[in-house]
């Protein structure tokens, strides 16, 4: 399926281009570039660099405004609601989160809702962001709705990830998930990869577990069906703790910023848009950083060497394997298949970028 | 199995003689005895005063001290560390949350992490002590290690339970769970009934799904093995985010505190004790806190009006069980097997206490 490993820095170099032909200025357009890139790296493909397309898509169909700015509607010392108005979600979120440390830098504590804004890619890059500093970093946002509740039928919830990362050594506690059983990229994939999926991850237009991708796909886009919370569609396996956990996310993006919940997400006239949470915490506020720190630290030590499950030779620290993935794709560079560099292809030709000038083997 | 309902004021009754018995003051002996009933009256019969017994046991070995005094060990203007001094988890949590909501009154925002506590009976108790007072709740705490890192074999985390408790109307959304897939009193309960486990509930000493309440039981308490985190043991239906979602709990608990991490708990020399997490939000820090619970009602009454899955007649919002499990509780008493009615009767005569006059039927 893959083609070809593009160097990181081509790569770069051509979404920049793009971006900037798509109308965001040379700055925005590289931080954009950022978010797609790390998630490349991370091995997060579903939100990296083949999603430009589905940005081209939406800034064409005006939901996302090139020139927007983001601007705070409300601010307390330890708080703040953000208007996107309808700005490209990773400007909207860039700005967002550097409020929210700004706030902890006087606060201790800053936590920002969002509304009215596009989808960000990898909620981890944000929290990321506050953990480079010292912070606690919390990123969630809602979503085109896509995930069933328990005992519902139609989607009402996005899959409403949510990322924590806190500081460690030798690397943060980096936790970036979505609280549905699978993402729907994870689905889109099989879908490529012509796979059956497991029983479990969603249901069909009949209401039946679907084990056909496309078909779920179809589904979650008609709004006729979607996935599970994680948990899965039963109170069994603690599904009703999934679509809780997905709630949790629900309120703190759209209902404190009173946006847009994830089921009329671009389905009411005017701002419908994508809404988002962030939070900066300085650990500073309960004591000594450097001796929690040490405290994760050690805590995390212990997890990795405990007992292993049987056929199994590794525990793994969430943000470890993202971490693994960047150190080899930075100095091979990042596997693209055949259908993604035709797209990028065509992207080039719509907007008059030539191929050959960005990418050595073109 | 049930042998009877219990009126709430003669259980009540008993509850507090108990207590005090133990060496509570009165108004201790009736706020422990309150959080059990509210456990009893929601339904969630693993919480409530069928525990005296496993309270009774943890004093006499002298892991609750009865005349702890909890203490701010440090404090900011919107946070703070408690100690609690190996004292009742209930009366340290009483603290801690009143402690936060002090802190929101004053800063909109009060987030307390609490080490050297005990069992605090249900996280939900003291969210929604945060919600009555208007404020977003939420409370956690880590507990003796029963849960298994995805690919691990010991438990190394807490069932680790989450509550989240936000005003709405007719009544707020209430979430309380563990992140585990099922409760360590779910396991005990399918014991009791003798009943087999479903696959996926956790690993036994060998290392393999264990169906056997009573030997996964055994080897929860033997730390040989336990429960799969919420997504199950695998990475297939996202165990590994149940695992992240438990570590955020923990991190917020016993690191953030400097406290002792679950797989620790009890097993280290001195001050061993459980860890908890209490945050109260202002919401007015997110503008008119009218407008954001009608947001919120609006999106709850969308939610249950929603299309159902096949055979299913009801979207549940988090809470709505409790509540009704409550309304007809406080009316007709709270049920208890042969089992718990004997140990009661066990626990009076150890104390002196006379049944008869405490219960009409005894």
């Amino acid at each position: 399926m893959i083609m070809r490993n593009l160097p990181y820095e081509e790569l770069k170099h051509f979404c920049e281009g793009a971006f900037q032909r798509f109308g965001f200025p040379q700055e925005d357009s590289a931080f954009i570039t950022d978010t797609l890139l790390k998630s490349d790296l991370f091995g997060i493909t579903s939100h990296g660099t083949n999603r430009i397309g589905m940005y081209h898509g939406q800034i064409r169909q005006g939901l996302i405004d090139c020139e927007a700015v983001p601007q705070v509607v409300f601010e307390t010392p330890v708080s703040a609601v953000v208007d996107g108005n309808r700005g490209m979600g990773q400007l909207v979120s860039r700005f967002a989160m550097e409020k929210a440390m700004d706030l902890a830098e006087k606060s201790g504590i800053g936590l920002v809702t969002v509304r009215n804004s596009n989808h960000f890619g990898i909620a981890g890059y944000y929290s990321l962001m506050a953990s480079e500093r010292g912070y606690l970093g919390m990123a969630m946002t809602n979503s085109l709705a896509a995930v069933v509740p328990t005992f519902g039928r139609i989607p009402m919830l996005g899959t409403n990830p949510l990322a924590f990362t806190f500081p460690a050594s030798p690397a943060p506690f980096h936790f970036d998930a979505s609280t549905s059983v699978v993402t729907v990229g994870k689905i889109e994939v099989a879908e490529k990869m012509g796979k059956t999926l497991p029983l479990g991850w969603g249901i069909g237009a009949e209401g039946k577990e679907e084990q056909n991708p496309s078909a779920l796909l179809q589904s979650i886009y008609a709004g006729t069906s979607g996935l599970h919370p994680l948990g899965g569609g039963t109170e069994e396996f603690g599904g009703h703790k999934g679509y809780g956990i997905s709630m949790m996310v629900e309120i703190l993006t759209s209902i404190l910023s009173l946006g847009t919940p994830s089921h009329l997400v671009e389905k009411e006239e005017g701002q419908a848009g994508v809404c988002h949470f962030f939070a900066a915490i300085d650990p500073k506020i309960f004591g000594d950083p450097q001796a929690i720190q040490q405290h994760l630290s050690g805590y995390l030590e212990a997890l990795r060497q405990s007992p292993k499950a049987f056929g199994q030779e590794r525990i793994y620290i969430h943000g470890e394997k993202e971490r693994e993935a960047y150190a080899v794709r930075i100095l091979e560079g990042i596997p693209v298949t055949e259908g993604s560099w035709n797209e990028m292809r065509t992207l080039a030709e719509d907007l008059g970028l030539k191929m050959e000038e960005y990418f050595q083997e073109s």
